[in-house]
């Protein structure tokens, strides 16, 4: 008899349910179910309070909606008995987090706190908690806390710690009533099984935690301000969860929502984009996982640690069991041919697109993929929205350079694609001269479907040939396989995630391979390219920061 | 009895004359006539001879039908008097030069060589003796020949030794059987007159001559080909025409194609660029004219020999008798605009400026005038079409900095408007280093009428105010101005340009002076722009270069 287990993927807007064959990973069913409140970045829901900007919440009530939502659909759409299906895996975008009383009831679901900003939800792109990351990297540099070596230097204020910071400074009595704070991710486990754990992801990359010392002293957080002295003990909890352990079975309650059976396992927590990496089948050092989307995800296994300069954050078993978990980032990848294409391709282009039943991305493709490399004389670098990896700096901005009067917009388009495919290169080389070899990179997200011409400008200015992952739902998958190895071998699901791997995950038969002839003319380019990088990104002349300064300082904004 | 002056202006596309009243400089009748044959860049008239790229050719033909048509035209609709018409004056684009017999026979008049295109004019704007303008170069820096000094050290391929050495190069018969070799603002006056005169002006600028030094010597023409030895005595002439001089009177045959009386004056040849700057108000040092249009031209008088770094050239007497006249340009002002509003401006722009009925340049005008100076956060290298004047560097290239996902068409446009003013005031500020000093813009051209927000932005950029040209006609009225010299004052005319501007010329009642403020502003990018400037103009990082080299040889163009 098959035996199925179901992955919950919860991104921005929606969250996805994907039920999938044990065996051989076989998508058998899918569902979206929407947020109702959706991000919350203008009013809190249901009153007229305004929120400042840089901020963003979500509602926790939207996560229980994906639950009693989309998994009965999915049960309902593949025809699957609730019985045979041996194991359930969450993965949720990271950090978001929340305050909740001591028996997970989150405070805003309190008539008490619901008016209160701070009592919800903050989501992963709430950004207003930079002054506290900013400090927070201050105090951690002139203490030389050594944590800040593990994530390239800095703290970012999207991180677990900042968030909670920004709590206590500016809502003291929310941060008081908080008898924990805790990852979403984590929470919603609570939710389902009435335990609440807390995996070792999310403690890892975004909660300052790591496998050999732990979270950071309490010095450091009294450092930061005494009340935040014993943090870790009176908000969080110093038991860790590694990926792939069940975390507890499906209450009586979380079954009555889902439709699944009581004591259904479900696996610890874990976050979107780690948990697509055994989904596009790595589970050893040497293949580097991007994925390609809005911004680009760089994720790769070490069996060292090593200090590598400016990635986001490297965890022991924070990927997979046994390995160094290295994460990277670029900011602004799928971001920088939208803006282009809204901002800067001209009305004749888009004529002819129509025309043509096309899409102006398509039309810029089809003639940036008839220019030769070096071509257009132009070079970019790929900082609309600042440089994560490896300068770690977000007042980087743009540059464009090499435009004549006979430069066309399908020739600005490669330069960006090359630039963000260099911005990557730079990353590779990085890991490469660190310590952590990359001989393939391996794809996944939105990109690899849409652009068959970055991806084989990715090939040729990295020198690495790139294959495609076979699901187009990474982070679902990888939570139903987690779920596979929550459920064990004995229920019919598998022993180790490396295991599940090998079974359920699986590559596309697409692949690029690099054109020798091309990658000596990008190899050129790519020299250039470091020139520049290093020129404006390295201290020589900070005059895009001196700019931003200055647009802020007319603007009348915080400089 | 009112007397009158006709200055014809020869363009690129058509000649103009203007008929005015030489009391008060009143533009009473004017009439463009287009030429026959325009610009011949593809194939020689009524042949099927294809040209080389980079040609631009002219037939002489079309400026005689403009003498026919044009003035006949302003006499009919202004109801002057022939004999009220005291005198003539040219002006002409620069260099734009053609072979000819003894007689001022054009040599492409004759069917002998009819089908050679180097028998025909060279249009200032032919850029195929390149590899001339190159070697000759090369070989006056070699040779330590200070006339290099003079044109900021670099002879244009565009002027007129490298066009001449192309056609002995390419042509040796034609070379030899031209008797002369002559300005096309000469050959019409000698068409005019019957008399050969060869104009300080274009002799200066374009012609290595000099008051003091005369042409090159002959040992440097040997070293450019020995064949070349004698081509000042073989072609040109040692004897240069000041200004204002009466060139001599309008021949019968001249007289009968305008309708003029024979023996009016004829004023010696200009250039148009330079004969707009009496019809400026301009006759002394401290005032700068800038024409404003597709490109800058920056010229100003002095009263002492300046070597100023990077300038086009300076020519004593060569633009106002007793003053050295120095020019410099900027090659892309207009033509970055256009360039931006083709190839950059989205559609969703051009439906807004089509649904009220203004044009693009007006949309983004209104929308970039909102903004505040620094407001944007970008800054531009404004190198679209290389950089003349200080760098003097046709292989440098266009560099946008500052961008970010936010950036606005409308934020790059004014960026590119503020670069091509930040280049106008290092061309002003190293002129004022250099003992030519720079108090006051005198603005003519097109671009003064059509664009108020970049006149704004070039006074608070430069920090001085700026004055508008009464005229929209500069060369012409500056010629119907040197007119009224050549006539003299006892025919009604004036003795000296100087008297002659004083009451045909004046300003408009429009001026732009520079906000403190916001020049408090410019100061601070200026000196981000200066810094990228000299890095990426001076050689610290050649990438431009590298990248058009590329560029050539990925396209398998010579390099």
């Amino acid at each position: 008899m098959a035996k199925y287990t179901i992955g919950v993927d919860f991104g921005t807007e929606s969250g996805r349910a994907l039920l999938v064959d044990v065996a051989d990973g076989r998508e058998v069913a899918t569902y979206v179910h929407p947020y109702a409140n959706g991000v919350i970045d203008e009013k809190l829901p249901g009153t007229e309070i305004r929120l400042e900007p840089d901020w963003a919440l979500q509602d926790p009530n939207d996560y229980l909606e994906t639950f009693k939502h989309a998994i009965p659909a999915v049960l309902r759409a593949s025809g699957v008995d609730p019985a045979d299906v041996i194991g359930l895996g969450i993965d949720f975008t990271a950090c978001t987090m929340l305050p909740t009383k001591a028996d997970g009831t989150p405070l805003c679901f309190l008539s008490k706190w619901r008016n209160q900003p701070h009592a919800w939800v903050k989501l992963w792109k709430h950004h207003a908690a930079q002054p506290e990351a900013n400090k927070l990297n201050e105090i951690a540099r002139a203490g030389g806390f050594a944590f800040l070596n593990r994530y390239g230097g800095k703290i970012s204020s999207e991180w677990f710690v900042p968030k909670a910071w920004q709590i206590l400074n500016e809502a003291p009595a929310v941060y008081a009533a908080a008898d924990r704070l805790i990852e979403a991710a984590d929470w919603v486990v609570w939710q389902l099984t009435g335990v609440e754990t807390r995996n070792l992801t999310t403690a890892g990359y975004k909660g300052i935690w790591s496998k050999r010392e732990g979270f950071p002293p309490d010095a450091f957080f009294r450092a930061l301000d005494p009340r935040l002295e014993h943090f870790v003990d009176e908000k969080l909890s110093r038991r860790i969860s590694e990926l792939g352990q069940n975390a507890g079975g499906l209450t009586a309650q979380a079954a009555a929502w889902t439709g699944l059976r009581p004591g259904t396992a479900v696996a610890v927590a874990n976050v979107d984009a780690h948990v697509a990496v055994p989904a596009a089948t790595v589970v050893e050092p040497g293949r580097m996982v991007i994925i390609m989307g809005t911004s680009n995800c760089h994720m790769v296994l070490g069996t060292q640690e090593r200090l590598v300069p400016g990635m986001c954050g490297y965890v022991e078993d924070g990927i997979i069991p046994g390995f160094f978990g290295y994460e990277a980032g670029q900011s602004c990848v799928g971001d920088h041919f939208a803006w282009f294409t809204e901002n800067c391709v001209p009305a004749a282009y888009e004529r002819e697109a129509a025309a043509r039943g096309i899409s102006i991305h398509q039309l810029l493709e089809e003639r940036a993929a008839a220019l030769k490399p070096g071509e257009s004389g132009l070079l970019a670098l790929d900082w609309w929205n600042g440089n994560r990896s490896v300068l770690v700096d977000v007042d980087l901005t743009g540059l464009l350079i090499g435009a004549t009067l006979a430069t066309k917009p399908e020739e600005i388009y490669r330069a960006l694609i090359e630039a963000t495919a260099y911005g990557t290169r730079i990353i590779i080389e990085t890991f490469q001269n660190n310590g952590v070899p990359v001989h393939q990179i391996v794809a996944t997200g939105g990109l690899p479907d849409r652009n068959k011409l970055l991806m084989q400008i990715y090939a040729d200015v990295t020198g690495r040939p790139i294959v495609i992952a076979g699901t187009h739902q990474g982070g679902a998958l990888g939570s139903a396989m987690h779920g596979a190895v929550a459920a064990g071998k004995a229920a019919g699901g598998y022993d180790t995630i490396v295991k599940a791997t090998k079974q359920m995950a699986s590559l596309r038969d697409e692949s690029y391979t690099p054109n020798p002839a091309a990658t000596a003319i990008y190899d050129r380019l790519f020299a250039e390219y470091v020139t520049l990088h290093d020129y404006f990104g390295r201290g020589a002349n900070d005059v895009m920061k001196r700019l931003k300064g200055l647009k802020a300082e007319v603007r009348g904004v915080r400089g």
